[in-house]
């Protein structure tokens, strides 16, 4: 079996090493002649839209699966008509937009921000009324890492928020006064089989996540999942989906879902059964899906920027490398790491240390 | 870093497969044109002696290194005298041929069957007057998986095994009464460092490893760790070696060892805190070693001729398929999986089903 991927970057590189196992192949997709992923298949090399491209992947590729959300819609379609792509078009167009997110997260019983749409200054204005500061401004489409966002403190903050938005629609939310983000992968396969992660607990600075621990026992486990199994058999998804969501006093309130294996569930390659990049891959194919209980803590650490010399890293023991051979380049993520330890006290200690690696070459 | 590998088949799929995580890059010299290691990197496509792909794979290696030991030492002397070479010419040399082997084993004060050299028919005779039924004649070379070894009962079985070597010399080994069959895979990197994981109780069937599981608190660990030192320290081996021993009442003796990752260790993928693959390579590249201890309990189970279809293994929780994505020929080993646990009764359990579906393919 052959598996095409719209993007060739780490999370690509990533299902790829996973599907290997599985006696799977590969070919991406990715406009980037460098794109981390090449060296694991065949690259078409060129625009996400090239129709000669997109042809070649449908007609290569036994099942068609993404690595990002934003891909056109009208890619998304052309590719379900002509082969099996997973997850389909309509769970890639709500997870595009973020009132149509939170529109779907609303009709689902789903707690969210308070939030509005804001298509103009004044509707904007209006819309402050309604939510109150402080609050964060966000295009609807094409945001990703704390991308095109505005925080509002005052009324002062709204005309040189409305210009950074340079025109393009627009949707205001409550900033949510969180104890903790937390989120949770779910899988569900052509069958309709679900399974979930344990929860991650995040954390974001510069609205770019650095940290993901895995969370066992946790109280809003339960509650999690019921949110994430909503979406999957709402929109009948196919494949690995993340919910992130913010614990405030214990009630979950949900900020917005990746249609994808994601950075919170790196974790999930040392420290589960099985990795969600294999469970995606299970998922797609219609295999069983692997059990997704965690092995032991862990946790894991985004390197922004740059790397130490990786031989550093490796002088820490049941400390897991996984570089994306990425270039440095200010605020990328070229790399993460993996802490595992039997218990929580081994765990900091570990992750201290790897924090302090991740903060001498963090640029961002 | 790019890493050079003579051979192309699933030890260097999955050395590259531990690699990539790593930030490394491979490429592969090997005459079969759809060796399974080769969508993983670049494939120089001809004979191991070849001297244009040679030179091109030394210039474009920062390190060569092998997946199996019988190479040429013309092939390994030309690399070694133009790039860094690991493990040595001189470690491949003494693998290579059974009565240096045996020689060097009985040089370091460890414990060997009786054996003794067997150039002609007389030679043979007079040797077995010392050995003793039952024997093995094997060949002194080119050996692996049981091939060109004959079982010797009686003296009325010499002429046949004899003809059967087609006159390439040959070593006489008494047959041991094992109780049990170990292994022990060590690690020694550039620096000196050395490390050892958990012993494997290997179990054959045909000449072919059919079952590894690591044991753990084995009363053999320690010897067992004593003697693959010794050949590791002498040898000033580079990369990882497997040492593999039959236990005789408690006491070690060595059958033979592999200067590469080994069958015996594919548990550690998924059962060890670093990989023997991983570990091979941090030792070629001089890096610290990676923490060799075991996460809970594993087993690993060779298929061999065929494989069911994947997804019927995948219905099984707690089990590791790594498909080489070879085609089904008998005798050949196609893939393995590997079995968790956290207890040696629901070890037992799993490795029971898979062991069902193993035996539905073998045909060997």
């Amino acid at each position: 079996m052959k598996i095409g991927i719209l993007g060739a970057g780490q999370l690509a590189r990533m299902l790829a090493l996973a599907g290997y196992p599985l006696g799977l192949e590969f070919v991406f997709l990715d406009p980037s002649a460098d794109a981390c992923a090449t060296p694991l298949g065949r690259h078409l090399h060129g625009d996400y839209a090239n129709p000669r491209l997109l042809a070649e992947l449908a007609d290569s590729a036994d099942i068609v699966t993404y690595e990002f959300e934003n891909v056109p819609a009208r890619v998304a379609d052309y590719l379900s008509n002509r082969t099996r792509v997973h997850p389909s078009p309509d769970a890639l167009a709500v997870a595009q937009d973020r009132l149509l997110e939170k529109n779907f997260f609303r009709s689902l019983g789903i707690r969210t921000p308070a939030y509005e749409a804001a298509d103009d200054p004044s509707a904007l204005e209006r819309a402050m009324t309604f939510i109150g500061y402080p609050a964060i401004l966000k295009s609807r489409t094409q945001g990703y890492d704390g991308k095109g966002q505005s925080l509002l403190t005052t009324a002062a903050d709204l005309p040189a928020a409305w210009r950074k938005l340079d025109g393009v629609p627009a949707i205001v939310e409550a900033r949510v006064p969180f104890d903790r983000e937390v989120s949770i992968i779910g899988v569900r396969n052509t069958k309709g089989d679900t399974a979930f992660y344990p929860l991650s607990e995040n954390l974001h600075r510069g609205g770019i996540l650095r940290v993901a621990r895995n969370c066992t026992d946790d109280p809003l486990q339960a509650p999690a999942e019921e949110y994430c199994r909503r979406l999957l058999e709402k929109l009948r998804y196919v494949g690995v989906l993340a919910l992130e969501l913010f614990d405030m006093g214990g009630q979950l309130i949900a900020n917005e879902f990746a249609p994808r294996v994601h950075n919170s569930g790196h974790w999930t390659i040392e420290g589960a059964a099985t990795s969600q990049f294999e469970n995606h891959l299970r998922a797609v194919l219609g295999w069983p899906l692997g059990k997704t209980s965690a092995r032991g803590h862990s946790a894991m650490v985004n390197f922004i920027g740059g790397l130490p010399r990786p031989e550093t890293l490796a002088e820490l023991d049941h400390v897991h490398l996984h570089w994306y051979h990425k270039a440095s380049r200010k605020g990328r993520k070229v790399a993460h790491a993996t802490v595992c330890a039997d218990n929580l006290g081994d765990l900091a200690g570990r992750l201290e240390k790897v924090l302090h690696l991740a903060g001498q070459t963090d640029d961002s």
